[in-house]
């Protein structure tokens, strides 16, 4: 099965209480696809980097087994950037800076190879390119998940629309669900984005948790608390990532196994959150992982006879 | 099995965007005796009431079978009275008046009838009338439960802590918790709260939910999503009323069991916000309430083979 992830590949900054790290490696291609590759499947990632992007970087990437034909490298240009600073409670941040650089251009241009992908992530980009990309497939994806923000709702509706349409699983956070469809109650807001065009929504609650919905079907699995939240940059990609991981390694499309790839992907965010940047993501253990999708059994899991 | 329950009966004007009630029938004690009644529970009430309180919602309390030999009625004075605005997102709200009133000077006196109870849910009042009630139990409850907030922190610290120290169940919000132990991670803030005194503790985080804590387990029960939430007052009242009903009837203190209580509060804490006041309270069919604890098990439930 192969995993086609379009996104960021990026420098991030981060600001935290517990410390600083300057210019490392971030994105949200870059962690969905380091999620994804958990999953023994071969991710392709189509994204563009500047002559600043080291060669570690893409070597990391590489060694998770992320198949780099479609990362174009522009010389001349830099990199994307993103620099953030976390509040004491590390549930809000500020954005210092945003550097667009060689994303400015950006056609995602899909080789060959890659436009019969079986599974396909559009991470958070202009919806037009995300459309773009839809569009040179040459086969439907059995599956496609689209990532966005509520700064495509304030700038770009109509293209938004006209993309969200054409996708499976709609993933964002509850303000931008509300947003998007003008309803407070979750559930009212569910019900009106299901009629976009998606079958499936995710919406991402962060510490609070996920809500998967689909027809008249609703799950919730709750993220699990942890010690320490060290650095919260990433964990929205790398759930996408072990979402998509999980189902392109299973091909179950249906609305019980979608629960379980809300759970594995919960669990893989949970591991991002836990030190700087991709520091965690890069040597999983199955055990460690194992581990993790045991305590969210543990956490849920009551029996009620009625 | 006898319950007793501590805690205010009073009046409520609720302003909400739907509309407002006034004057209408409120108190944790109100609502968590209220919900408590449902697990064919004898609840016994120690409150006090002003002159001013309608016969009507006495008679409406012992038709739901609560036990009033402990409500006092001082014929001089008014009943407590709260006035609270929910904004439109329903998720936060302004106090427009509180009006101690009647409770200036409640001393929460036990009838010696009500000495024995088996079981005991302290609501929210100043932590040396908590303490006082403990105190003029003849027989140590089987399980005490007690709900405090942060303005007893602010205000009543020693106090406070020195009640804490004797029950079982604390139950808080997300916020107080953290008040509370001085940490932010909610896991680090439950094991510094589980060496003060209660065995269990419950974190009670509205829209998102609710934890169980007790040494190394943990337990999350989500908020079932809801069309629409119309008016959440004495949401945590019912939750903690239909905790403690349901362990009262089960006679069961294992974690378990205590896992079990809280989906059975969070599902009439659910019905409760449906309407105003305690209008949603007052008939709930035992199938509406095997629909609701259905509607959780189908909510959070998933497998994932390890």
């Amino acid at each position: 099965m192969s995993l086609l992830v379009v996104g960021t590949v990026a420098f991030d900054t981060v600001r935290t209480p517990f410390g600083v790290a300057e210019k490392i490696l971030g994105g949200a291609g870059t962690y969905a696809s380091l999620s994804a590759s958990y999953f023994g499947v071969k991710s392709r990632i189509v994204s563009v980097v500047g002559g600043d992007f080291p060669q570690k970087h893409i070597d990391l990437l590489k060694s998770r087994n992320v198949d780099l034909e479609g990362l174009e490298v522009v010389p001349e240009e830099k990199s994307f950037f993103w620099e953030g600073e976390y509040h004491n409670d590390m549930n809000s941040r500020t954005t210092i800076a945003t550097e667009v650089n060689v994303f400015e251009k950006f056609e995602a241009n899909i080789p060959a190879a890659y436009k019969e992908s079986d599974y396909l992530l559009l991470g958070n980009l202009h919806p037009a390119i995300q459309n773009s990309v839809l569009e040179q497939m040459t086969k439907r994806p059995k599956l496609v998940v689209l990532d966005t923000m509520n700064f495509w709702m304030d700038n770009a509706w109509d293209d938004l629309l006209a993309t969200i349409r054409k996708v499976d699983v709609l993933a964002i956070n509850d303000e931008e669900a509300r947003q998007l469809s003008g309803e407070y109650s979750l559930l009212k807001a569910a019900r009106t984005i299901l009629t976009m065009g998606p079958k499936f929504l995710v919406i991402k609650k962060g510490e609070h948790g996920a809500l998967l919905f689909s027809d008249d079907d609703i799950f919730f699995a709750p993220a699990l608390p942890l010690e320490d939240i060290f650095d919260p940059t990433g964990a929205g990609d790398t759930f996408a990532g072990g979402f998509i991981g999980f189902i392109s390694k299973t091909g179950d499309l249906s609305f019980e196994n979608l629960k379980r790839a809300v759970i594995y992907g919960s669990a893989m965010a949970s591991f991002t959150v836990e030190k700087f940047g991709t520091d965690r993501l890069i040597d999983l253990s199955d055990e460690e992982v194992s581990e993790r999708l045991q305590k969210f059994l543990t956490l849920t899991k009551f029996d009620i006879q009625l």
